[in-house]
């Protein structure tokens, strides 16, 4: 038994953040919050925030009473039960349709970023009545300007940040929180070419830490706490080699479209 | 801005544990391992396990030169390159071939758990020469038989534990850890009947928390690093209400088949 120390890593919850308005400068807010509650951002820190503040600092919701919805919709709504308007937005939201389910009202789309998710990530909760939240245009300039700032606001401190979404799955109940955008790390780690205590190769050779962050961030999250942010702490992460673009998976890698 | 303490988890790697042999018990040696590193399983603490020492305690490895391979195992083998005799042992690991790659060597198949994973979690890796690691025959008596002796080991504390491994997703590259049993805690959060702080429903309205307690484990644990168990510290996990099978979406559910 060795007497080493352990390895290990913290999940920090950042709360008293309040609502956010289109133009407020999340970094700002953040460093702020955290700083209030006394867990400052330090060295190393990986910053975790969801997609639902970063859409509104960025003005990506709208006014479902200005929303025109096509025949389409209107059809898709009339055999589901769902909103029309919400479901002009999904269809508008997404690149390509790839599982519609009238049965259940599910919409599994292609966004333009290229995430497979249900809703093209739109969203009504936790936005005003009659409002409703897209995806940032960009989540990996929202991470990279979120990083920027924060590398500005606490000088000579090396920071990440990860943008999340919680995403349903094939096969898996349950949805989990991973990775819309990154900034300042290398959002997956390769083993290839690296052998296990036996010298032979691993199976595993990619690991997709950024969405590992991001699950373990909603550990903290949770849905309607008031805690937007999280940073993590005592994690090693690899520097800037990607961005979450690398997450996902080229259509004509893709068996499962 | 709030003087309270900030929400916070904790996610602790046990080293130290060595190779595991069948017959081991390692609810003993993970919690000797924990108390010589001086962080011993405490109240509310989550043991994560990865699968291959569960399965290596349990004696699910075989032999491959002992493995006879089919006709398809060795057609399948011929057009890939890949090891006949790991291909059968794959197919009679499967319930169901969801699909099949001949030009990348993949099989992507529904093991008998119902798992939807490549090469039904078959694996070389971390094992000796010439051997195959199966899944343990039930992960979730898994859990549940390290849990009931650590709860003899450590009297009077409250813990749970999840059996953890590492999967391919589909539309996203790299690999994530998820929970493949759980014993202690109920796998999924369930939102729904809550409601976001503008009093409407909640879009994500069940979260698989103990696939995201695996995601947080893994970045602690890497992959050849000899931290095959870690303690998450802090999470207020909800008391046990199902299996690690309630994270299994059924069939007839499933858009991606």
């Amino acid at each position: 038994m060795s007497g080493r120390a352990a390895r290990r890593i913290e999940v920090i919850g950042i709360g008293g953040i309040g609502e956010i308005a289109a133009g407020d400068s999340l970094a700002d807010i953040i460093v702020s919050a955290a700083q209030a509650q006394r867990t400052p951002v330090d060295d190393g820190d990986i910053l975790v925030v969801t997609q639902k503040v970063v859409s509104k600092a960025e003005g990506m919701t709208l006014d479902l009473a200005a929303v025109q919805p096509s025949a389409s919709a209107l059809e898709f709504a009339a055999v589901t039960g769902r909103d029309p308007r919400l479901v002009e937005v999904v269809m508008s939201q997404s690149r390509e349709i790839v599982r519609l389910d009238t049965d259940r009202g599910i919409i599994i789309s292609e966004t333009r970023h290229g995430f497979v998710c249900a809703n093209a990530g739109v969203d009504t909760s936790n936005v005003p009545n009659g409002a409703a939240a897209l995806l940032p245009e960009d989540p990996d300039r929202s991470a990279r300007r979120i990083h920027d700032r924060v590398s500005e606001l606490v000088p000579n401190v090396s920071v990440a940040v990860v943008i999340s979404d919680t995403h349903g799955r094939a096969w898996r109940e349950g949805q989990v929180n991973l990775a819309i955008g990154v900034a300042g790390l290398a959002p997956i780690r390769d083993y290839r070419g690296t052998t296990d205590t036996f010298g032979r190769g691993l199976k595993a050779s990619a690991v997709a830490v950024a969405d590992e962050l991001a699950a373990a961030a909603e550990l903290v999250m949770g849905k309607a706490d008031g805690i937007p942010a999280t940073l993590v702490r005592g994690y090693e992460f690899l520097p800037p080699g990607g961005t979450a673009s690398d997450l996902v998976r080229d259509r004509v890698n893709d068996l499962f479209r």
